[in-house]
């Protein structure tokens, strides 16, 4: 027996108090961060949707009202009132029911004809069907890793609400301890960029920020964030957040799982779908490099079923003593600040995961509005550096193409197949429509395409001007006829014509690109573009340092040395990280200033210089009382 | 079954393969931090002492030659034979055998005269009895606490020698991790003085230095260190080292035997008795006032069986990878630093306890030669302030007494039971003896008797000129008959004659001295003089910052308004703490420089202060590449 603890009783009591008794609640239940009413009569709302919002303001909960099982009406019925409300133009291509949390999926090629102006036919679904309408964008471009992550939730739904319910009752569980206190534990990307893992620490909860691997090794204990200590014990954290779906943040979560994590991870919706990708990819490229991997498959379809996606700026409670709220980073698709609002106001934390405080083409700039910050994680790649402009940095990239290509070379840029991949695909699809470069074909290979899809399918979380070229224009600029789909590594494309090479991955350490890089190097008409940061240890960083001879161990175990003839570049404007500059205008323009200000995430030189930069500019910063912490892994803070 | 690891296998082989066949080894057990070897035929080696001697330098091991029980001579005649051997003079006052460990406890009046001149006597017992003693000396102030404390041993001789095997399994287990950090976290007793603890955690192990109580309170979350928290878990600590029994570094460890600890605890003789001893009379003021106390005596007892008592500079195993070595702190008797060497060299810290670094009339100064330290852990209590040279004390205490006898009144000293009360009945004794101050009753009242008395059964840790004074000329100062030992509190005494009081507590919270306060402080003709340090809170701490009028509640709950018109006056220059200059001296001299230095022990202005100084004396104190640490609780800093 479940004893009903005086947290939930509140919830419940005030439900009941409030609802009008007609709707003759059927069963309460906690799925999760919401709280799921089912009622036999939900008619009796449908013109009182104020009462159900005053309820959850009143309580600071999420409060959906859902129809009793007997209530729903039949699934065939179901689907012709939909397909009859909701207009052809919106393409609905599929209809999916999850009976366990009274759900239907709509999936469409226009959702927003679906819902509606502000929710309107989304609610007349509801009160004509009695089924929660739930309503996804079919992109443009197919994504296969969209479509199987939904159709593997659909096929799990009795697991799915089953642990939704674990959650729920565990969120909603007593506070235990009278004392307060809060830490925070540097377990990885602390004086390194790689790795990242934080834990914050209450009495009452423990929460993961991040856990991701470090892209520069393959094994070894560097691999991981420090989650062996016996701080970290699976079955006493509440809760990991991931904020971006680069392996860096996220490559060791489902890792958590095979070793008996059962709780929930929570990140946004595209970074749900990317991050399940790049796990999935990177077990490929493990296995046929017959390197051990330290998760299977069966650990990432697990991670899906225990997600819990939020939207930007939505306040969620993730633990009785802590409420999660993501900000857009603008560092790639999804990534988001986290806001951990901690007890009744006791401790509030920024972590900054890594983000972009300045407008790109793909994504607005970092959210700089907190309504309280007393400690700011802050990620610092670039604290030593500045990069280029924008501008500077469109023109250096069209000039070295631009040069290139009239030598009759071949241009290489390795990209991070998420973020930067799509960004200079913005950029040569302009500047090739705008003859800033003459018209060769630009060949885009490895991940960057299915991740391309992705984006499509959340638009909503793109720039402003490309969510409106995609959603009004039908102007998609990532489905330009000057992009060429091909396949892995193509030896005819590395020798041949004079073209543009957009390949995965962004540090040569994987992916085709390390195949085209062998095949072009030695040609000195040839260019290799590095447009993002390059991990010490990898094979990107060596060939920008300029390294002149490489050896590389093929598949097959064979060495092979390359000697590298190819002009190198690396243009840094397009970085999805801030530089210092973008760094110190972020801190000075904060609308709330933390008093602990923890910089983490970058080489010791760049986490040093800007501490220094930061104490010097303290005045000017607004910062004057705040206090500057450099952990190392392992170090504890405690915030409160 | 047991499975015998490899380490132990190791040691194990070292024996057999270079013990001689004869001495027909029947077993080998590891006791605590000791391997015991049990032979049949332990005359073999009578004069081959250094073939044992020799292994364990090999192996880095303790090594004990026990007789099997077989072997061993009847009781009855062993003690014959002792007490034939033993010459007259030694005095002799009880022998006991501990069956378990093959073991006879011999207490004697003159223990030296049992060891013999280089340990031949002992040796020579040992030969013709085939038990091992133990010699332990009878303190011409007979104490009780050490007659209950062995008695208590020797009657639960089969649950000792158990656990010690437990100890033994523990410490010698295989090591499992092939990684290596050390991390420190500050549980208690930084930024503050009072409730010490450090947690020391590598990938194998954790030990707790220090687990004290906060005497500024009586209850609450403040009057316990952080051993609450996740990270302590008490089935996974290896070890609990007690630097000295001032109830703030020793008063919660039997706490952890009521949630379940069972492992050691590390100490030096004095402390271990003197700990006990300050343990038991506190549950004793609790219960008398009617407060509830953390533990029971029972845990009290338990912690005695498990606590092993060491040497100063003797080099003993406490965990797989970490070695203990105490060094005299000058702080109290049987204060110690604690230094761990961790893994082969991969760390040393040096946990200072409170440590004074000046000769007293009662100890020695404290040690500063160490071979190596990285990490240096140093208590900073008289950080910010400088204190009278010892002369300059010594007149001052001299002249506040005669002012004070001049007309008429009485003299007060608040004393430590520990520490400062001994150091202040040798000054007075001496005094006295050469007429500087008249001839007036000495009254010492509360525990400073009984632990007077466990000093004289110490001699060897005393100072080289009480020792001596003790030991060979028979001119104890403890027994001078200037000093008239009370019991409790007596108004007669407090309002009659002129005399001079030393009474416990020394912060008066608690024990007699609060009682002839109350009575003492509205006559104007008397005065009170602290020789030691008021924590915070303290009902002494406010009267030596000059209150005028303080309200007691009394036993029975009644409020008095007690008006002070007694002379105030403190003399620091007794300490048993270093002041700033004598921290900045130890710094200096220190034979190895510390990589990192971590202040605790201090209140904030105290720890702010003295780390400012230190920066700024770096180069002069040869710390240069020091980096200096103040940690709050709950911070975690990793060494390596």
């Amino acid at each position: 027996m479940n004893t009903v603890s005086s947290v939930r009783l509140n919830i419940i009591s005030a439900i009941y108090g409030n609802l009008p008794k007609e709707v003759n609640i059927t069963k309460i239940e906690f799925e999760g961060p919401e709280i799921a009413v089912y009622v036999r009569n939900p008619s009796v709302l449908a013109d009182k949707g104020e009462i159900v919002k005053k309820i959850a303001k009143d309580i600071k909960k999420r409060i959906v009202i859902k129809a009793d099982e007997k209530a729903r009406k039949d699934k065939k019925e179901t689907e012709e009132i939909i397909r009859n409300l909701v207009p052809k133009e919106a393409e609905i291509v599929n209809i999916k029911f999850d009976d366990e949390l009274g759900e239907v999926l709509i999936k469409a090629k226009k959702p927003g004809l679906v819902i509606g102006k502000g929710g309107t036919l989304q609610n007349k679904i509801f009160y004509e069907t009695y089924w929660r309408p739930v309503i996804v964008r079919e992109p443009p471009i197919k994504s296969r890793t969209i479509d199987s992550i939904l159709t593997h939730i659909y096929n799990e739904t009795e697991y799915h609400a089953k642990i939704l319910k674990v959650f729920g009752e565990r969120i909603h569980r007593e506070l235990l301890f009278k004392d307060r206190y809060v830490r925070i534990t540097a377990l990885g990307g602390f004086y390194e960029v790689g790795r990242s893992a934080v834990l914050v620490e209450t009495p009452e909860s423990k929460i993961l920020l991040d856990v991701g691997l470090n892209p520069s090794v393959t094994g070894g204990e560097k691999f991981y964030p420090r989650i062996d200590i016996d701080q970290v014990r699976l079955e006493d954290i509440d809760a990991v957040v991931v904020t971006h779906a680069h392996l860096d943040h996220c490559g060791m979560v489902p890792l958590l799982f095979k070793y008996g994590y059962n709780g929930p991870v929570y990140t946004t919706a595209p970074t749900r779908d990317i991050m399940a990708l790049m796990q999935l990819d990177a077990l490929d490229v493990a296995e046929k490099e017959g390197r051990p991997t330290p998760y299977t498959a069966k650990e990432v379809r697990k991670e899906l079923l225990h997600t819990i996606t939020l939207d930007y700026e939505e306040v969620t409670d993730i633990a009785p003593d802590v409420k999660l709220t993501f900000y857009n980073a603008g560092h790639i698709i999804g990534s988001a600040m986290a806001h951990l609002h901690i007890g009744e106001g006791t401790h509030n934390i920024v972590y900054t995961g890594d983000f972009k405080y300045a407008k790109t083409k793909l994504l607005d700039k970092a959210n700089d509005e907190f309504l309280r910050v007393d400690t700011m994680i802050m990620e610092t790649t670039y604290g030593a550096q500045e990069q280029e402009g924008r501008e500077e940095a469109e023109e250096k990239l069209i000039n070295i193409i631009n040069g290139t290509l009239n030598r009759g070379g071949r241009v290489l840029i390795p990209v991070l197949a998420v973020g930067r991949g799509q960004e200079i695909m913005l950029v040569l699809n302009e500047a090739m429509k705008n003859k800033k470069i003459p018209e060769v074909p630009i060949y885009v290979t490895g991940l960057v395409d299915e991740i391309t899809a992705i984006h499509n399918a959340y638009p909503e979380m793109l720039s402003r001007e490309v969510r409106e070229a995609i959603l009004y224009k039908d102007e998609n600029p990532f489905t330009s006829e000057f992009f060429h789909r091909i396949e892995g590594f193509r030896e005819d494309i590395a020798q041949g014509e004079p073209s543009i090479i957009l390949a995965t991955s962004g540090m040569l350490n994987g992916g085709p690109a390390v195949e085209f890089f062998k095949t072009m190097a030695p040609d000195s008409k040839n260019s290799i573009i590095f447009v993002s940061y390059q991990a010490e240890g990898t094979l990107g960083r060596k060939v920008r340092d300029g390294v002149k001879e490489i050896q590389i161990i093929d598949r097959d175990g064979r060495v092979e040395n390359i000697r590298i003839e190819m002009e190198v570049n690396h243009v840094e404007g397009f970085s999805g990280h801030s530089d210092r500059r973008q760094l110190l205008y972020y801190l000075r323009n904060l609308s709330a200033k933390p008093r602990n200000l923890v910089l983490n995430h970058g080489e010791p030189n760049a986490i040093e210089s800007f501490r220094r930069q930061v104490e010097r500019e303290k005045e000017k910063l607004g910062l004057r009382g705040t206090k500057i912490y450099t952990p190392q892994i392992l170090d504890s803070l405690r915030l409160v």
